[in-house]
């Protein structure tokens, strides 16, 4: 790890003069050669890139691939045939059980006022719920947030359908920060509401924009509280209902759903490398989530990391590039509810005795790269921001610390020095198409796509390359 | 202007040092100030923008509004009524005369195989192109660039139907330098083709996507060469006819058009102030252009421009900004098809002796904000770079020397000291949509737009506080 460091260090300082043109010479010809080679990544991706095609299949002719799903099971075959087409070293499938939950066939809402008007509404079940039971119809009672929902007195709520209507916070740049600040909504209304004795839950969706698509996602139950069932509504929905409730319309809530939940089920990720020629047990791992919600297409959410990741690696082939490190996509299944592809991932590289050095998560969308995040020692977020200059004439420019992804996160448990980093493309669409019907191949641009592959081929290469020598 | 120059050196060294952080306290002030207001401009644009319903009135009430059409007077209205809603200080029109030119009611086209197969094809006339008085049919012949036309013998071209397929330049990450070097293609393929003796001429379009949308935009001709009729093809089309071609096959192509220019009509600008407090004499100028194309609803090009600086004022009133010179925006007619409003302008100000110290354009679509260019002196380079910092957080990282936009373009003519600046959004998906009938409300996102206004509210703040003291 030692001369890890000092390799690190030694580009860092290479890089921190170049900025300045003080030495340029000294290190011009690494420099050039870098720069030169991430050309050639980027002409490949969009020249002869196929990002787009892969990412068009894997929505049309796969689909929306719900851990447990017969098309999950197909995402896994159609991943790992992809990754044989594409002829790389080794393709294999890695054996996790995976959670099970099922939409059902029924999904029905509408609610009416004292007068008698019906209202009917879409809703979505959130991922785990339990099913109604038949129709149950109860009084809507209202918080604008799940902190009132919180402090609400349990007479207010108790045998009542509650409605939490808290938006995300259009003030924030990163609409990512947004999503973690209303993340419990969707998580814990379920528990919070339950034990106050409401006996159903409905939520404002998680998104941005006022439009007519629920989104869905998973919610957490405790032992403690009774199970009770929960749904999302749409943004314009939540807007429309809202409005009847400020008008202090008496609302009952009528609502069916037959969602259920099953034994877990054995599924696989999907790996697939190309050899390190010079530290071939130094691992450099790299992917999406293979799984997505049963809605849309997962084009976005996680389609996009998938061919994202797998393009990498295909660009580097085709370019002839000889690694140093081995070279690992995975297409890891379960990111979307209960993450056992990546915990899965993490304790049987680590049981088989594997040294992974370095993962890049790619799940954030398909949208025109802004940057990478880096989780990892000081040292490692310096050689990030080393790369730069590199990344300056693709439009790249943020290189910070932060998180790098659900799926690599579990590596950090059985690696202490590993340095995970995290593709950022530009937020603001993201949570217009997030875990909702519109998340469909349509809504990804082609040359945006194929700008996030060549960025996470060029830091593969570049990782490869610097960090260990 | 020699106060001026100081005071920009003066800011330039502040921010300088601010970012060494070598002497913070010394403008700590000034750059905490700055730094709120910028916030609550953001915070404006986020929660209580206006932008985007103001697009959407423009593209669904109004729709299109080439020069010369019903819609672009309607569009002068719109702009009118809309800017005295706002309750600016001023708000008049500025009489300018434009060329005319429709489209008119006939756009056929179709080609044939030897053997008699027909293909129907959309065919979009460029603005400008002469009617082909009646069907024309004609051989066609095929060229992969304007160069490859431009080196052909007469023999070869006489009598035929000239085909123009050359693509945009997938490779180059800013999309816009692509445009540019296909540009000659759809403004001088009937100039070069109507030299050789050819009929007529069609070009493929100019996008970087393969969609169903021929694009269309100005054309010129010359006084020496006979006008021959022209048109665009999708980039689809393009590559269908493009293989028949490969393959061999002998193409005859039909085309009718009644397109028509007509006398110049009398149009306007449509201007709005906030008088300056302490320099009302000096002016900085900001806006987009009103007219579009004709097919689509000129949504990204230039609606987006329109709302953008619209909003920019609107938000710098409500916040109860006093602007120390005067602050106005400019929607320009006739930007698509000879710059009338532009060139007008520039003079009749420059007539009435009004000073103006810098100007900002939004013609680039409604896109994440990257940042800015600045067509002006060092110094004027050298004050944008020093705003970076304050634009950090919000996503903008691109303050570099650059074109402003063909609107404001003619200022520099009358204006020897002034500063251009023009608005840089995320360049990837503009020629989706540029002249086509994509260009459309729906395309555009609604914080991706209220960010770019809060951008350019910002830059005039800035701009306004620090360009003049």
């Amino acid at each position: 790890m030692k001369s890890c460091r000092n390799n690190i260090l030694k580009l860092v300082a290479i890089t921190f003069l170049l900025g300045t043109n003080a030495l340029f010479s000294v290190s011009q010809d690494g420099y050039e050669q870098d720069s030169l080679f991430m050309r050639k990544i980027f002409d490949e991706a969009l020249s002869r890139g196929e990002a787009y095609e892969d990412l068009k299949s894997l929505c049309k002719d796969v689909g929306a691939r719900l851990s447990g799903s017969a098309e999950a099971d197909m995402a896994v075959k159609w991943g790992k045939l992809r990754l044989e087409k594409y002829g790389f070293d080794t393709v294999y499938l890695q054996e996790i059980q995976v959670p099970h939950w099922e939409r059902g066939t029924k999904e029905s809402g509408w609610y009416e006022t004292a007068d008698g008007t019906i209202y009917k509404i879409d809703v979505l079940a959130l991922g785990g719920s339990v099913d109604t039971d038949g129709l149950i119809s109860a009084e809507l009672v209202s918080f604008s947030t799940l902190e009132e929902l919180r402090k609400a007195e349990k007479s207010k709520v108790e045998g009542k359908l509650v409605f939490v209507n808290e938006p995300m916070n259009e003030k924030l740049i990163n609409t990512f920060s947004a999503y973690g600040g209303c993340f419990p909504v969707r998580s814990s209304s379920a528990v919070d509401a339950g034990k106050l004795g409401a006996v159903g839950v409905i939520i404002r969706s998680l998104s941005l924009l006022e439009h007519d698509h629920p989104h869905t996602g998973t919610l957490r139950y405790t032992d403690e509280v009774e199970k009770i069932p929960a749904a999302a509504i749409s943004t314009k929905a939540a807007n429309q209902l809202q409005q009847l409730v400020d008008n202090g319309e008496h609302l009952t809530f009528h609502l069916e759903m037959n969602c259920k939940s099953y034994p877990d089920k054995k599924s696989h990720n999907v790996i697939a490398e190309m050899k390190g020629s010079v530290y071939p047990k130094n691992i450099i791992a790299f992917g999406g989530h293979l799984d997505s919600w049963d809605v849309g297409e997962g084009a976005h959410d996680d389609g996009a990391g998938i061919v994202h990741t797998m393009e990498a690696l295909r660009i580097l082939k085709v370019l002839d590039y000889k690694p140093r490190n081995t070279l690992r996509v995975v297409f890891f299944m379960n990111e979307e509810n209960g993450n056992m592809g990546g915990k899965t991932y993490a304790k049987k590289v680590k049981e088989k005795g594997e040294n992974h050095i370095a993962a890049i998560e790619s799940d954030r969308g398909g949208f025109s790269p802004r940057g990478f995040t880096c989780d990892g020692s000081e040292a490692h977020l310096k050689l990030l921001q080393a790369f730069k200059l590199l990344f300056e004439p693709y439009e790249l420019h943020r290189f910070e610390k932060g998180y790098g992804g659900v799926d690599i996160y579990p590596l950090k448990d059985e690696y202490e020095d590993i340095a995970l980093f995290g593709f950022l493309p530009d937020s603001q669409r993201y949570f217009d198409y997030h875990h909702n019907a519109n998340d469909v191949f349509e809504e990804v641009n082609k040359r945006e796509l194929e700008l996030g592959a060549a960025s996470i081929s060029s830091l593969v290469y570049l990782l490869d390359k610097y960090l260990l020598d």
